[in-house]
């Protein structure tokens, strides 16, 4: 979708004509009430539900949505009921308007120079383009993580659009350690000598080492210490050459998008070997993991992009211009609420959810909310868990009127 | 101390000629029965108690050793009574001969040639270390984080040769999650442009952006989750310019090693100003401090120095011998415990303290076992805190006798 309205920003910048990609799953109702927009998270994309098929009609290999799991037809959010909406992020790298695309201004590819976008930015951005689909209002907005931030985003700033919001894993803003994880990998890619700035797309490189260690650090943020160690644990690596072997393709989960322990490692092809002693080669199979994670995801995020989303991420926190009282700046907010957290979360840990919680029930909102005992950590909203859809599936079947 | 023979290395290698550069304080008494190991961390040196005097004899600043609240005259281990000696480890940075030094066999600087250390290796070498001061049996052996690794080891290594073992902090391996740490941080600095394979010494440069990385992981883990959000929270940084005005001098508080809310990020010294909408620029005070403890790491500590110790902390595992069985592991040790642990340690956790602690049992060994309620995480150990410093001068005053 074609947007030639400049989009004013919370920076006091503004994006010029601008795309979003999107994509939509499930038929709009004749009263257009039975629509639900999916927010995304970091890495992920408008992409949430079904497969892709090549020319010949076979299913893409690996092609699922990010949230397949959750969205289809007789899923928890039922895509034979309602009109199920993806939008890719504007500052995103899968379509929409971002830093590797041109600069209107200076018919030169953006880079640093994109705008700072933030949640509230994203939910302006989403609000246009369910004005040119024609829905006024949202059966319900959903997301997980950076996605329930604008779920809860779009309860503030457009109330009156949204009769539900699924906040599934998120908080009301991040703590200091969040910030101090997004910043450590903010600075892996913009030391890296390959990011010249934010323009190393005129240099024809990638700044591929910082984004290695930026989503290195990711991924161990997302697990969850007893997954790690089940999963893990102290196991050694097969030798190099033997896990290289055993690697899926390149860039083979790119669409599915979403930090996802279903996205493996390599599995192990030879038995465990004694240690090497060196401190450069691999020893772990959690040090393997992680370097296949790393690669994989330096060959198709892009360096700016990731900047930008966990700054968005850094800045959201409705409460700041109520003087960090959120009962106050969720006063606005009239939609009806599910909150999901997971045990074993530590990044967005329940007791972040619970304060949402008790915030819209100062306000006499109504909310649930499930606190699922999952040990996957973050990664848990991502994964197909039978409580966690459970509890979905309830709410969308008992709660959301078409 | 200089030492003329070859050290034989668990890994098969030797080290030929090497120094060990150690400290004591108090008087060893007449048996050498009162003689207390201390065993450092990942950054810290064998400068563990004490202050250093410049040339007119003042006191030089921050030059107190890194665990001087529990190590002096009148302290919890008092040096009226013991005879303590602290040594900085092989491959350390802090005069024991390491990576910066030369290499006997090649007359060049060891670099990545260094040969891999492990924690029974430190334990070998200060073994010879006590040998030459005549020392047969320690008073007791000590050590947070890594170094309580070192003093479990001395327990198994040299049984006949300790009394007591103080570990704090520590766990009888690391899991998963801390491994990866790890490996993101060695990932950091290895894949720095400036690295050079470990020989970056013969080309002038330092990998400085990989080291701030690296330090910047580590701080993070250092800290629990409440004490950043007490200390930092979501408050925004001054202006880069007005904190650096603010700052200590570089490299301030080399000698105290260890890491450390003590040595803090530059004070407050403008009002909070509103967003800068950057991606690149610092916008939180968590940021800013960061930052400051990255840039001061890099540039004191070696690159080389980081991998080998956070290797050691890799592959200790002294049950990994027996079949993954800690108390059969620990059936060897004939010491007395004090195990110490801090509630809010999310890198070395009570649970794992309470691993050893079992496994002692099992044994019938003498344990005692502190678990102290601190807001500090992992830095706990290195802090002044009166429960904990409570408690190690209760059982040096009662059960350790000279």
């Amino acid at each position: 979708m074609h947007f030639k309205d400049a989009l004013p920003l919370q920076s006091g910048a503004s994006i010029r004509a601008y795309d979003l990609s999107y994509e939509t799953y499930g038929v709009l109702n004749a009263d257009k009430s039975n629509a639900v927009l999916i927010c995304h998270a970091l890495n992920a994309s408008h992409h949430v539900a079904g497969v892709y098929l090549d020319e010949s009609g076979q299913v893409q290999a690996k092609s699922e949505g990010w949230w397949d799991s959750m969205i289809g037809p007789g899923k928890p959010v039922d895509t034979d009921r309602f009109f199920v909406i993806g939008v890719n992020n504007l500052g995103s790298c899968f379509g929409s308007t971002g830093p590797m695309q041109i600069n209107p201004d200076t018919q030169t590819v953006y880079g640093a120079d994109f705008p700072v976008v933030t949640v509230e930015d994203w939910v302006d951005a989403q609000a246009r383009l369910l004005d040119a689909l024609g829905i006024q209002t949202l059966a319900a907005v959903m997301g997980g993580s950076l996605g329930g931030m604008q779920a809860l985003a779009w309860t503030l700033r457009y109330p009156d659009r949204v009769r539900h919001a699924v906040v599934v894993a998120s908080a009301p803003n991040l703590n200091a350690e969040n910030i101090a994880f997004n910043e450590v990998a903010r600075r892996a890619i913009t030391t890296d000598p390959d990011f010249h700035g934010g323009h190393f797309y005129r240099y024809g490189v990638l700044p591929k080492r910082g984004l290695r260690i930026a989503r290195m650090i990711g991924h161990i943020t997302y697990l969850s210490d007893d997954v790690m160690n089940e999963k893990f644990g102290r196991q050694l690596a097969p030798t190099l050459v033997a896990a290289r072997t055993a690697l899926p393709p390149e860039g083979a989960d790119l669409a599915r998008g979403g930090p996802s322990l279903q996205s493996q490692a390599p599995t192990l092809v030879a038995a465990p070997s004694p240690f090497k002693y060196s401190t450069q080669d691999v020893e772990f199979q959690i040090e393997s993991y992680l370097r296949y994670q790393g690669d994989k995801f330096s060959e198709y995020f892009d360096a700016n992009t990731y900047l930008l989303i966990t700054r968005a991420l850094d800045y959201f926190d409705p409460a700041s211009a109520h003087g960090g009282n959120l009962s106050l700046a969720l006063a606005t907010a009239s939609a009806k609420f599910l909150l999901v957290s997971f045990t074993t979360d530590w990044r967005f840990s329940p007791a972040r959810s619970r304060e949402i919680v008790k915030a819209l029930l100062d306000n006499q909102r109504d909310v649930s909310y499930a606190e699922i005992d999952a040990p996957h950590g973050h990664d848990a909203f991502l994964l197909e868990d039978a409580r966690y859809l459970g509890v979905v599936r309830s709410y969308f079947n008992s709660k959301v009127a078409v």
